[in-house]
C-alpha cells in the first residue's frame, strides 16, 4: 500500500489522539461482539444443552484473548507514536478491518466444532489465516512507523518489546496451526488457544519478576 | 497470573488513559448489547405478548445495574491509578472478558424463565457464577494495584470504599444466590435483583446525607 | 433516589471525564444498534419488499433523532458540570438504561406498523412511555446537578436552554402522543416524528440567526 | 437545515472534544457492526459454503473502506475545527445517521448478489444512494464550518485537501454507479469497490512520496 521510496519525515502529519480513540472503539466493539456468537446447543436436557455449547465458549475465549493481545500491542505501538501520517492511518484501517472481521471466523469455528472434520478443516484454516493476517498487518504498522520516523526513541516499553519478540514465533506458530488444521482440525483449535495464551501473557515481565531483576527492566 | 514475588514499583509502566478508554468502550458496549436479548414473547394478543416478555425486561434491568455498578467501581479504581503495568493490563482484560460475557447468561436466564425449573436452575447458576467471577476479578485488580504500588494514596473516594466494603457481602450473597438457585431457581433471580440494587445504590453516601454529616465525607 | 435533605457541596466528588466518555459510548452504541432493526419485508418483488420496509426506516429515523437530541442535551449538561458525585453517576446510569432500552420499543413499533391496530396500540404506547421516561430522567439529572451545586454558573449555552425550554412542551406532547396512540396508533408515530424533529432542531438558534441578533446570543 | 442568512461567528459555541468522541463512537460501531452481516451460504460442502459467501465478504470490504474513508475525512475536518455550534452538531448527527444506516444497504447488497438481477438492481441503487448521501452530508458539514467561521486557517492537512479534491469525482462516480446499477447491477458493485479504494487511498500523498517532493507538502 505504501510505495517503496523512503518517506520523508516532513510530510503532513496529524495528532494521534483520534486514531487511538477510533482504534480503541473498533477493537472494543469487535471484542464485545464476540459474545453474540456464544450460544447454547439443542440436544438434551437444559444442562446438556449448556454443556454442548462448549465450542462457542472456547471460541469466545480464544478470540477474546487474541484481540486483547492485539489491543495491548497496538496500545504499546501508539504510546510511542509522536504523530500519524496519511499512510499510517490507512495501515491502521487495514489492521482494524481484520480485527473487525474476526468475529466471523470465530463463529464458523464454533459452528463447525460439533459438525464434522470437513467443516472444521475449512473453519480452522480461515480462522488461522485471519489471525496470521492480523499479526502481519500489525507488523507492517510497526515497521512503517519506524521507517517513516513517526515514533519517539524507544522507551523500552516492555509490551512493545514483547510484541516484537513474539512476532516471529507467532507467525511460525500460526502457519504450523494452519497446516495442522488441514490434517487434524480439532488439534488446531487447541493450538490457537496456546498461541493466544502465549501472546497475551506478559511472559517477559513475569520472568523478570521471578528472577527479581525488576530494577533494570527499562533497559532490557 | 502474577507470581508471588513482591513486584517492584520501578517496572515498566504505561499511562492509564487508553486502558480507561478501552475499558469504558467494552463496558459501554456490553451494557448496550443487553437490549438485543430483550424480546416480545409469542402467545396471545399483542398486549399479552408484550407482558409475557417480562423475564427479558427483568434480566435487562438486573444485568444493566450489575454492569453499571461494575463500571462505577472500575471508574473509582482507575481514578486512583497513577500508572498501569503489563500485569494490570491483563487482569483488566480478564475483567473485561467476564463483563463482555454477561449478555450470554443474561439471555439464557431470560429464555429459561418461562420454560421449566430445570432450565431455570442451569441458567441462574451460570448467571450467578458469572456475576461472582466479575466481582472476584475486580477484587484481584484492586488487590494487585495496591500490592504493586500503582495507586496514589487513598483519596477517600466514597465509591471505592463502597466497592470494597460491599465486596465480602456481595461474594457471600452470590454464593447464597447460587445455592438458592439450585433449589428454587425463580427466587434466585429476585435475589440477584436485590444484589444488583445493593451494589449500584450509593448506600453510604445516602446514609451520610441522611445523617447530615456530609462535611467529613472525605475522611470516612 | 436522592433523599430530600439538602445535599452539601462538600461531598466526595469525582472528575466528569469518564462519565462523559462512558455516556458517549452507551449513547453512540444505542444509536448505532438501531440499524440492526431495519429490515426488508417479505411480500412481492424486490422493489416492493424494499418499499414495504418503510416502517422500519421511519422508526430508525425517529429513534435516531430522539437519541441524537438526548445526546445533544446530555452534552450541554455535562459541559457545565464541574464535578460529579455518587448520586449523579447513578442518575446518569438510569438515563443510560432508558437510552439503551430504546432499540427495543423501536423494533416493536416497526414490527407492528404493518400488522394491525391492536399491535400498533401496544407498540406506540410502550414507545411513548420510553421516550417520556428518557426526558424525565434527563430532567432529574439536570435538577439534581443544580440542587447539589455541581454545575458552573450558567454560561448561557444555547443547547442547554433549548433542552430546558423544550422540556415542558415535550412532556405534554409525549403524554398527548400516548393518548392519541391509544385511539389512532398510526397517528402517534407521526406525532413522535414531529416531537423528535422539534427536539433535535436548534429552533432558537435558527430564529436568532433569522432575526440577525447573533451578537447577544450568550445572554439570551 | 441551516437558513441562508450569514451566520455570525459570535454565536454560542461549544468545545469539539465530545462531538469528536461521539462521532468516533458511532463510526467505529457502524464499521464493526458490518461483520454481523458476513455469513456463510447454504449449498454444498463446507468449503463451497464458505466460498459461496463471497458477496458478503466483498460487501464487508467495500463498506469498511467507505466508512473508513469517511472517518479519515471527518477526522481531518474536526482537526481544523476551533469550535462547534448548534447547527454543526445537527449536521454532524445527520452525517452519523447516514453512516449508521450503511450496514443495512450493505446487507441487502450482500443478500442480493446470489439471487437475481431484480433484487441486485434495487440493492445496488439503495446502496449507491446511501453512499452518495454520506458524501453530500459531509460536504455540507465542510461548507458550513467554513461559512460559519468555525475552522482555523487551513493548515494544509493533506487528508482534508484529499477529501475535498475527491468530492466532485466521488459524486459523479456514485451517480454513474447508480445509473450503471440500473442496467448491469453486478458491475455497479465492482464500481463501488473502485470508488472506495479511490477514496481510502492517500493518492496525493503517495504521488508526492513518489516524486520525492515531500518537503513542500504542507503548502501543496
Amino acid at each position: 500500500m505504501a510505495d517503496d521510496a523512503e518517506i520523508p519525515p516532513s510530510r503532513t502529519t496529524v495528532g494521534t489522539a483520534r486514531m487511538e480513540a477510533f482504534s480503541d472503539g473498533v477493537i472494543a466493539i469487535a471484542i464485545t461482539l464476540l459474545v453474540l456468537e456464544v450460544a447454547v446447543r439443542p440436544p438434551g436436557s437444559p444442562l446438556e444443552q449448556f454443556l454442548h455449547g462448549w465450542p462457542t465458549y472456547l471460541a469466545y475465549v480464544v478470540s477474546f484473548m487474541t484481540i486483547g493481545a492485539a489491543w495491548i500491542a497496538h496500545h504499546a505501538l501508539t504510546e510511542r507514536l509522536e504523530r500519524a501520517d496519511p499512510v499510517l492511518l490507512r495501515l491502521n484501517l487495514l489492521f482494524l478491518l481484520l480485527i473487525g472481521f474476526l468475529p466471523f471466523p470465530t463463529r464458523i469455528v464454533a459452528d463447525s466444532l460439533n459438525e464434522g472434520t470437513d467443516a472444521e478443516r475449512v473453519a480452522v484454516v480461515v480462522y488461522g489465516l485471519t489471525l496470521l493476517a492480523i499479526r502481519v498487518a500489525f507488523f507492517a504498522m510497526d515497521a512503517y512507523t519506524r521507517r517513516a520516523h513517526l515514533v519517539s526513541p524507544d522507551l523500552g516499553d516492555s509490551d512493545m518489546q514483547d510484541a516484537r519478540r513474539k512476532f516471529r514465533v507467532a507467525v511460525v506458530a500460526y502457519v504450523l496451526g494452519i497446516l495442522v488444521g488441514l490434517l487434524v482440525p480439532a488439534v488446531a483449535v487447541a493450538f490457537y488457544f496456546g498461541i493466544a495464551l502465549f501472546l497475551v501473557l506478559p511472559l517477559h515481565a513475569i520472568a523478570h519478576a521471578r528472577r527479581g531483576t525488576g530494577a533494570d527492566d527499562g533497559a532490557s
